[in-house]
């Protein structure tokens, strides 16, 4: 156990997620340094406020820090309660691990959030790297999804994870739930499914997921930012939605209601630069009003199957997306006159040249041109002296 | 009767729709001498045909022009048929009119189609100027429509008539037939509805929506381009759709399969700068793929209800569509410390301001004054010496 490790754990204790401040100070003063000084064991000087002022601009802060001194009265009160140790043996308890920025199984993607990458990751499962973002699609949606929205996560996840993509959602009631369920029981490989929590991952919260959050411990990855035993509290809900969308290539929110946790999730994807995809359903459903929210804003692409997500997650996949009618129809790309011609050559009798011009206002060369290319493609074909439409036209 | 309506009387039974060089012709030599010219009577010079070619150039038009003999033969098997006269006398029995571009009724929004403006229009209904874009909607889609795009057609359709607004669509079966009845049972005035047909307006088609297409001839309006006795075929369906998108100023696809004319109806919308937007529907149903397939090429806008399709045909009614939960909730522009805050105070026991600070990782004056700002809305409250979460937050 590093002292890096160690100060970590305790910071992630200390701290709440995306505390700019805190992640300021440990990113200018490093995480063992950072920790004696927000204990108070160790006496920050001017420059170092100075650094962490900058790298808080840097990072993209808007107005003005309230600087160290405030800071600290923030992490303060909960001194007291710092026991990484003990955390550390918890997790160890637990079958899983701490993973810390510059370790090898912590995933580059989270880079993408710059100052707010977290401090550290909580982590239950086999001890095996995450899937890139390419091989990586968050599903997310309401807790009170509808049956429609059940089965389209079920199928969308499936269809997936037998393509061997990693499903990350947050181990939530409904959209949620069905996105773990049906990606292990599509999953060809290791880690077909990762949740993110929002409070520790020594409890499987919510409780009647249990028996599901526990197959994910087993065949995937249960991850959390914040230290064993800390509750899921709404802000915690709302951050831990930031390390969903960077984990995964693209982010798709399959039933939402009109302001719904998803539709922050797909937020943070869209500002990762993370590709955000959105399922339509019916308009008379609330609980697709957030998707169609996100559509109308532009803030999502549209999607209806395995393959438009593929393509989304990895662009060089375009192409993979069938058209749902097969193959194009004998008329694709016909010309104008040809078109015409078409329309005017009878279905069950047999007319002349003349009569064709006529009907479809083409001269008699055209006529029989387009006679020529229509015969090619079985539209038309000579009978009895004259004329009439293929069967394949039908 | 003047010689310019009797001549394009005429050259509308000559020349298909859209026959860009019959349309250059008219343009270059005027409808009566274009007849002249069409029919052999009037010798054209060279400088015609070099004006014609600039005209089609002027256009857009691509590719070399075969000349005006080639022309010509395209139109010489119809010359026998002409019987201007009778059209005309036809048109009139049935109570309608033709009309012409220079003519007080003629729509306006029709030149935006450049040289592929008709060259007459043939019109059945009362004697009314159509309303200005940005007073007509387009509603269009499968003619084997669902019960969701029927309810959802008649919907839209009756709310946007109630509002004011005439509904153009085809005549057709499914969700032209919806769209029409529903704008005359909610139409307030006169021209509730618009109907384009592709074949000639003496026949009401298909014949299963006669009794609708005559009570739309008596309340609204019923067009062609085409004559009397004119047959629907498929090519005059896909010239007919751009009458359909430019009399509008958005056109809305309520069903579509995959591939269909309302697709190509949308597109010509497009191309003519107008508003285009799509009712999703359910991924299961092939009647809304069309619909996801214009919202996935980012072609349409994602449009709901009513409100939202009086934003895209008039920008300046923005903010009429209602957000569907109603009001803002009143976390809505909470700061990031007073949500956690709020997360930390219980909803049943009170909390001391010691304990808030460890709970929500705070310092005491970011509590207290925190406090001040949730009881203000009602978010908090003081109780028996300490501090519980008010009512309104549930």
């Amino acid at each position: 156990m590093s002292d890096e490790q160690t100060a970590r754990a305790a910071l992630s204790r200390l701290m709440e997620p995306q505390d700019s401040a805190g992640l300021a100070l440990i990113r200018v003063a490093g995480a063992v340094d950072a920790l004696r000084i927000a204990v108070g064991e160790l006496k920050a000087g001017p420059t170092l406020e100075q650094n962490i002022s900058a790298a808080l601009q840097d990072a993209g802060g808007t107005g003005a820090w309230a600087g160290l001194t405030e800071s600290k009265k923030r992490w303060g009160p909960r001194i007291t309660d710092l026991a990484p140790e003990r955390d550390l043996a918890t997790i160890a308890r637990l079958g899983g691990r701490v993973v810390i920025p510059g370790d090898e199984l912590w995933p580059r993607q989270l880079t993408d959030l710059d100052l707010h990458e977290p401090i550290i990751l909580w982590w239950r499962g086999p001890e095996e790297a995450l899937p890139e973002p390419t091989k990586a699609v968050a599903l997310v949606g309401s807790r009170d999804s509808t049956s429609y929205g059940g089965t389209v996560t079920g199928d969308l996840a499936y269809s997936l994870a037998q393509r061997g993509f990693s499903i990350v959602s947050g181990g939530a009631y409904g959209i949620d739930a069905h996105a773990h369920r049906s990606a292990l029981a599509g999953g060809v490989g290791q880690l077909s499914t990762i949740a993110v929590m929002a409070g520790g991952v020594d409890r499987f919260y919510p409780s009647g997921n249990e028996d599901l959050l526990r197959a994910v411990s087993r065949k995937g990855a249960i991850l959390a930012e914040v230290p064993p035993g800390s509750a899921p509290t709404r802000y915690r809900f709302l951050q831990r939605n930031r390390l969903i969308a960077a984990l995964a290539g693209a982010t798709v929110v399959v039933e939402a209601r009109w302001r719904s946790g998803a539709l922050n999730t797909a937020h943070h994807a869209e500002n990762l630069g993370r590709a955000v995809g959105a399922v339509p359903g019916s308009i008379h459903s609330a609980n697709s009003a957030g998707c169609h929210r996100l559509l109308r804003e532009g803030a999502a692409v549209c999607v209806t199957d395995a393959g438009e997500i593929v393509e989304l997650v990895s662009p060089s996949g375009a192409g993979l997306a069938d058209s749902p009618d097969g193959p194009d129809s004998p008329h694709d790309g016909l010309t104008l006159e040809d078109l015409i011609l078409l329309d005017a050559l009878p279905l069950r009798s047999v007319t002349s040249v003349e009569k064709l011009c006529v009907v479809a206002g083409l001269s008699p060369n055209s006529v029989r041109a387009g006679l020529g290319r229509l015969g090619l493609l079985g539209l038309a074909f000579a009978e009895r002296g004259g004329w009439k439409r293929g069967r394949i036209s039908e």
